[in-house]
């Protein structure tokens, strides 16, 4: 299983995802020919450092492809390499996988040697220049076997994976497109729309918008071309998973409609307790999954040993600090020590600091 | 116009808003008192610098009273304050304008002195550990002066704002109210929508979400509570501004539904497109308004002074740099300097660089 992966590898298309598989690939020592149709984009992701650019047409295998162009050229473009017999294992790097699988089994090309797979990673930015040996550090991979792929072609590319740093992750096609439906596609597609929503308004309107509003639209910045690509590929999936987002829109519209204001708050607090649980689901800032720990947050006078007198106190009431973070804010005066600690010792602990003289919040929150 | 404020002022409500103002004022060297039904809460916000605690019922009047309370409080303690004579000018800080508004209005307290107001600023963290004295800098904070309201009641808290570091704009409260049902209130739903259709994934498939899912959703963390307040407050140019989300959506459902490639990928398209011409109205990452400038990316190689001679060579071609951004990214051995310059320039500086032997960026992207 965590044999280190050992051979060669082609890269065909060298954008972000391919240049960035190229850099990662060079980093452990792996040696990677880079192809693309078009010759500068290949020569500037091997003066990154992302392998060896190569002629378009050049035909000597490696032990994998990996072939990483526009979602709808992935099918097209891994039947060519699996006919040329570019590699002994191919593999791709496509938001979709349904639509591209089902390109390669019409193509009546063998299919024993043929992984589909998903980085799932990515920047808003395009290009070689913007790709990182550590884009896939840490992050899953999906790979999609076909029902015909071999054991050991799987087990193949989920090595190479862990060589570039990823996490392999196995699913079948059907189950991936349903999946990034809903957790990509769609939130695509309302991005765009509530940012095309004010696409209307004079720009000092504009200038009033929030950091909400900027964090919430971020993807609509995304390519038009390359999404429609996607939604196209993956239409029933993420025409779902929008009804699912548009029926609780249109619920709350009625709500709203109805002027009846014990009706409206119900509805909007169901609705937003409902998304706060979705978020809870994701795994925390480091990819690690949210764990039930509770802060206690206090302020630190702004005098010399202030943190080690706390932290003595703290240690005066054998409660273990699970994390500690100390927020000194610009312009103000004082910092704010959280104490990270199991949920059960939080009130006992908010307490006694708080006896001890202590400024803590009162307002218990839940650590993330 | 630019004169500094002078006076004192009375907080009511240290929550994060409240305490912020506390040590934006303080820090500008105005006097501050702090009001709050809980004592604990006021005697923190004081212990961080924020002014001085009083009792909740201490009826000392001030230059200016800043009710700083929940949305669905904040009519009612504007007339409170009006009534107790507890501010030469009141003013609020709601996220709605015209339901606190009517409130005020309705009591039959003199409006002459009142001034509604909104700082567009916040954290998903509330309370007031959390504030900053620069949580206003550089950002727009909305008053709405009714018609009775004195010119120079509008003029004292425009001041007032300033000296927080923020840039007052004056709207109707009707104006403001569409427009944050648009910017701001909508997007809190739809955020809430789309987190709320992934509450029943598994813990491992919520862990496949990417950066652009958690970006999309992150308003999804706010409080419901608060928002179910602040939704019922402004009923109507939700429903709209939400309706205008949701038809987009509906739309585009009924395009996917046709199973028409050709017809999907012109509506998506489309809706790409409408979106990111939507974000290009908002102002760039430093409050700047989008200039119209080209990058054009150029590869350093990883040798010393070869910064230095890229600089020169663009100085050769006497083109004026607007900005410089060099990225080194982990992992990669070598940077990539992103120059910025006049959209007229792009072209013939890629091509002298080029022609000089420099790696440079074929896909050559428009500056934000």
């Amino acid at each position: 299983m965590d044999e280190a992966w050992r051979g060669d590898v082609v890269v065909v298309g060298a954008g972000l995802i391919g240049t960035s598989i190229g850099l990662a690939a060079r980093a452990a020592g792996v040696a990677v020919r880079l192809l693309d149709r078009d010759p500068r984009r290949a020569a500037l992701a091997a003066s990154l450092g992302a392998g060896e650019a190569m002629d378009v047409r050049d035909d000597r295998p490696g032990t994998l492809v990996v072939v990483a162009v526009a979602p709808g050229h992935t099918g097209s473009a891994v039947v060519d390499v699996l006919r040329r017999g570019l590699g002994a294992t191919v593999t791709h790097v496509c938001s979709v996988q349904s639509v591209p699988q089902a390109e390669v089994e019409a193509a009546g090309v063998p299919l024993n040697r043929f992984v589909g797979g998903h980085p799932i990673a990515g920047r808003e930015l395009s290009g070689p220049v913007h790709a990182s040996a550590d884009l896939f550090r840490d992050r899953p991979w999906v790979l999609t076997p076909t029902s015909a792929t071999d054991a050991d072609a799987v087990e193949s590319v989920a090595r190479f994976v862990r060589t570039c740093g990823a996490r392999p992750v196995t699913l079948t096609a059907s189950v991936h497109d349903e999946l990034f439906a809903r957790l990509s596609h769609a939130p695509q597609l309302v991005a765009s729309a509530l940012a095309s929503a004010v696409a209307d308004l004079a720009p000092a309107e504009a200038e009033l918008a929030g950091s909400g509003f900027r964090d919430t639209t971020r993807l609509a910045d995304s390519d038009a071309e390359l999404w429609a690509q996607i939604v196209a590929a993956n239409a029933g999936p993420v025409a779902r998973a929008l009804r699912a987002v548009t029926d609780r829109l249109t619920a709350t519209e009625q709500a709203l409609d109805s002027g009846d204001g014990a009706r409206i708050t119900a509805v909007v607090g169901d609705l937003v307790r409902s998304g706060r649980a979705g978020r809870a689901l994701l795994p925390g800032k480091h990819g690690r999954r949210p764990t039930a720990l509770a802060v206690v947050e206090v302020v630190i006078p702004d005098e010399p040993g202030a943190l080690a007198r706390l932290l003595s106190a703290v240690a005066d009431q054998r409660v273990n600090l699970e994390d500690l973070r100390v927020d000194h804010a610009p312009g103000q005066p004082l910092g704010v020590a959280s104490l990270v600690v199991a949920p059960e010792r939080q009130e006992r602990l908010a307490g006694a600091l708080r006896a001890a003289g202590w400024a803590v919040s009162a307002g218990l929150s839940e650590a993330l």
